[in-house]
């Protein structure tokens, strides 16, 4: 029995959704809403006590973390492998996650501002202090704060783009040279690491950089993921209705 | 044939030495001197385009990121097993070390106003901002920065310290009651991942928090870490050799 606590839009979410779908695995999902801050209540934290999504909960017990979610369900149902044979091209897998969960503040910075902004302007600045006190991660307090008082300006996000091109297109466009995907020779939790934020950098951030004339190898990887049958069960909505 | 690239008392080199030595793996070890900047020399940043220690060369071929050269190892020569069986333990145990990982840059604060600060504080404008824009992470940016200008204050310190404590050692303590060890029943790459930090807190930062005390299992569980052989060999020697 497995039970994902996830967000239609959170890029986390999105991968282990992909990586439930590539497996052909059947799940029962619970949408919590950021919005709402019921990654926040109570009960949420009792199967989650960093207050984050997704949380996957398999025979009863929990597990946090996007990529380690992946690997878990990989090791637990090796049919169809994600993972590569050898032990070089698991590393260089494992730190193609690590690289791009490193680069998620520069997402947020896109993200948040469409559908949290919203409800978080509306706080009080007691309720922003009673928000903010309850977030163990200081760059993710910054990110509700930003999101609730100050936007990010027209140069930060123009920053947020830039680093989103040079640290994950174009390495992605090195990477994929070999064999067209990210690690290897097949589809990997490395390229369902990358779905998410290449997803919103088409949509949105820079569409033109997800072309044939800047980055091209990463343009052909794209239209493959998104032929997958996988990708359109996951369901990678539109982020924002109006777009 | 296995080469490391690692600095005495870099906290990721230290948990390499010390996976290496529980492997019982010979190595050939290339001492990289961060004082002098030689991490971000040329021919450094050809095997490690981030500038940062350590890197394993293995069949020629390099890896960085010290959680992810410990589970290479593990894959790579699976005798003894530092990771546990159950699909399970191994994503918390890939858990732990993210976790702590993500701890690094309350050890900097102690770590680096050592034998860094001396050499960066005597840095003109004009080398430091050479040395600034050559490093990629922002994190480590301020924390030459930091070094180099503005030592951390007192209550930067101190929350430093209640950080480590509270993130580390408190969990740690509820970890370890069912086995006496991180994850499962046995050492893994979790306790590795633990112990240059607990050293650093032990000898210098908290040392009245690793007692029988306030953190009763870790102490135990730090004099069981010191009595394995491949703790000596791995060389904790002391940070600062006048403490």
């Amino acid at each position: 029995m497995i039970i994902l606590h996830h967000g239609w839009r959170s890029s986390a979410s999105r991968r282990v959704r992909l990586c439930l779908e590539e497996k052909g695995l059947g799940y029962e999902g619970h949408v919590v809403d950021m919005a709402r801050l019921e990654h926040h209540s109570p009960e949420y934290l009792k199967i989650n006590p960093l207050g984050v999504i997704p949380t996957l909960i398999h025979d009863g017990k929990p597990l946090h973390e996007s990529g380690t979610i992946c690997e878990y369900l990989d090791e637990t149902y090796p049919d169809p492998p994600l993972r590569p044979d050898a032990p070089y091209e698991r590393a260089v897998m494992r730190n193609w996650i690590r690289h791009i969960d490193g680069l998620i503040g520069n997402l947020i910075i896109f993200n948040w501002r469409h559908h949290l902004a919203k409800t978080a302007s509306q706080w009080s600045d007691q309720e922003l202090a009673e928000v903010l006190k309850n977030i163990p991660s200081k760059e993710r307090q910054e990110a509700w704060l930003r999101a609730a008082r100050k936007p990010y300006s027209e140069e930060e996000r123009g920053a947020a783009r830039d680093k989103l091109v040079t640290s994950l297109l174009d390495r992605m466009e090195a990477a994929l040279k070999p064999s067209g995907w990210m690690v290897g020779n097949a589809y990997s939790i490395a390229d369902i690491a990358a779905v998410p934020f290449v997803k919103r950098i088409d949509e949105e951030i820079a569409p033109d950089e997800v072309g044939p004339r800047k980055h091209p190898r990463v343009a052909e990887w794209w239209a493959k993921i998104q032929a997958r049958p996988a990708y359109s069960r996951a369901k990678f909505d539109p982020f924002v209705t109006t777009l």
